[in-house]
């Protein structure tokens, strides 16, 4: 089944809100079986709706809409798809006891007569009631061709798309869409597509694709059949033909980062971390308490942006600063070893370099060494990474979480 | 001008990427005067491709494009526009150089020719070099349709429109369209809304729109006019009303955000500042170290994620702890006085909380203290951020930066 998802909203078109529903449905629909060939977003106005709709009913033979079921003049999408399909719209009356009582319940405002455009729906469609808001969404076949309209705020339609679409879509496809996500860090997209493409070619069903991210990549593993168990089978033996193939490199399969994958590794060994920061200020720390559950292993550490505070927080002795200087591969063992103690923990991370634009006259904007420590000993990795600051910081904490990440896994540490 | 946003990924169908390129290009476009009626996503297919190419010249004047221009052969968008439009491929010499060099400087990995793809771009264009990242994005007008296109990765994307794209587009067109922006923090979209509704409804030239971000929001006033100082002269007075009208919450007009206005006014007074951050884990450092130049007045401070290495890097006593608890005033204020002192600087900023998605059995989710601290006095801000951890931890941040602001532009520093 071909599939447009056709978002219907001004404020989308402003840039005042991001389109996060049509990146959530396509990820439900694809685990459906669903190939989503097209996003569509047009403005709340009905010429330009009913031009998107003639176009995505020649292309598609399942359009999902989002938004534009309110109860506002501005809420055209189902007079526009009724009339564009050739129905006309047909009175809920248990939809309209549904909201008299909602504003009853739910607010001090008066029941106005317009929100009673909401329980108007497409003849002969399937009602989708909206257990989350107020406005019911609905589905209906027409000449080939299936429609789905769920509201536009992400808490109803992700909820109404679960709840009431899902069925109603699994009632109509037989196939199963399944994918595995492996993360690779420390090799470019194009030299993994030099490696793999004379593989990656000809692969249909499963397939393989690269996805370029900020300072890694992933690779995707997607193969379609009849069932989850099928599926499956397919995409084992490319999942591990990769691997194979890239090594080390590979982080994790399905995990969502390496920070992530250095919280599943620490909590199984019971071990704690802290952080030394410098050119990334905070970054590492902040990745990694993204994560729910991260204070069960992370203690803290220091951002140490200037000299004397890595020698009043970090205890690195002012010798080493004035010596080696704070760019340098003792200064990032020192700040490491200093932060575990510091903070008690088993293990610690530090990054010391310079990000730019501003050099140190010694070293090029880049220059960075990261560093690992352990009770016994201390790794540290010099890297030179570019010139765009933001990056520069980016990999820098990246390569502390695969140096983190190789030490909990058994692997080389410095090198990448 | 009546633009397309045409966004090429099949990354952004499998719903793995959230389309902001497209959210955030509407909003850059609208503040060029340019209308945005449509947004489409297809993937990396040239059949698709070419038939929303088709689709998209007949309704628009204006084609703006994203991704597709990388090294893989996945990579088809100039191609199938060149195509689309009768134009050969050329290959420039100069940013192939420039992708060798990139190579040797930023990576590695090998140069692969592959990437040498990068250097074709549709004959007769104007170039947009990437300094960004490696693929040059390009423009050119073909039959009455401009056509722009950008890389797909956003830090690649979004620079490249503002620095290329933007002098590009004004070009264009006879009048000169400027806008200001306006920051506000404090304050809900709805509720300034609600407060400028009758003065906004009948702006035509000059305009003024409300836009929501994270934690914040700001207003866009644009004018259209024949000179930059008429334009100039037209949005004067409407800036200033909205200042008057909304006071203190506006805490910049044409500021890049809270941290880069505290950069700015810490430079002026000549005045350093320090972090302690928990439930943030170096978000507030990490923020404002993204800003070149931070080094100038952040000194650095610690990330005390568990009640003992508060105690032990910011001498916070266990005292307070016990009795107080972690997530309390006397915390922060502690926390606050303790950075200072430990990494000598003039003020220092706190953050304590629960982010949730667990809280402490005391306080509700949500709960955040944020202090500021200078050598006589500390203030300390209870704040109730709701239940979304990274919008807590982003909401957390942008109090401290307000604080700071307030302090050092001399306003009232505890309430908002």
């Amino acid at each position: 089944m071909n599939c447009e998802i056709l978002c219907v909203g001004t404020e989308l078109l402003l840039g005042s809100t991001v389109n996060t529903n049509a990146a959530e449905l396509s990820d439900l629909l694809a685990g459906l079986g669903v190939n989503v060939f097209w996003h569509t977003v047009v403005g709340d106005n009905p010429g330009r709706l009913a031009e998107a709709v003639a176009i995505a009913r020649k292309r598609a033979d399942l359009i999902v809409t989002t938004g534009g079921l309110g109860p506002t003049y501005d809420d055209l999408t189902k007079n526009v798809l009724a009339h564009a399909f050739g129905r006309e719209m047909e009175y809920h009356p248990e939809e309209a006891d549904f909201l008299k009582r909602w504003f009853a319940k739910n607010t001090a405002v008066p029941f106005t007569e317009n929100n009673l455009q909401q329980a108007y729906l497409p003849e002969r469609c399937t009602v989708f009631h909206n257990d989350w808001g107020t406005a019911p969404g609905c589905a209906f076949e027409q000449d080939g061709v299936r429609v789905i309209m769920l509201p536009g705020p992400p808490n109803e339609c992700i909820p109404m798309f679960r709840h009431c679409a899902v069925p109603y879509i699994k009632s109509l496809s037989g196939d199963v869409i399944l994918s595995h996500q492996i993360r690779v860090f420390g090799k470019g997209e194009s030299a993994v597509e030099d490696q793999l493409r004379a593989r990656m070619e000809h692969m249909e069903n499963p397939s393989l694709a690269t996805y370029a991210k900020v300072g890694e990549m992933l690779l995707r593993v997607t193969a379609k059949a009849h069932t989850e168990a099928e599926a499956e089978k397919m995409c084992a033996p490319v999942v591990e033909m990769v691997q194979r193939e890239l090594g080390s490199a590979v982080y994790g399969v399905d995990v969502d980062s390496l920070e992530a994958l250095c919280l599943t590794l620490l909590k199984e060994k019971g071990l704690t971390f802290a952080t030394a920061e410098s050119l990334t200020g905070g970054l590492i720390g902040e990745r990694f308490t993204a994560l729910p559950g991260a204070s069960a292993v992370y203690r803290g550490g220091a951002v140490t942006y200037c000299n004397d505070v890595k020698a009043a927080m970090l205890g690195v002795e002012p010798a080493i600063l004035e010596e080696k200087g704070a760019v340098s591969y003792e200064t990032a063992a020192a700040m490491a070893r200093g932060a575990r103690v510091a903070a008690g923990a088993d293990l610690a991370l530090s990054a010391t370099g310079l990000a730019g634009p501003d050099g140190d006259g010694v070293h090029p904007v880049g220059t960075v060494f990261v560093g690992l420590a352990d009770a016994e000993r201390v790794w540290v990795r010099q890297l030179k990474l570019g010139t765009r600051r933001a990056r520069v910081r980016q990999l820098a904490a990246n390569h502390a979480f695969d140096m983190l990440r190789r030490y909990l896994q058994g692997l080389p540490i410095e090198q990448i």
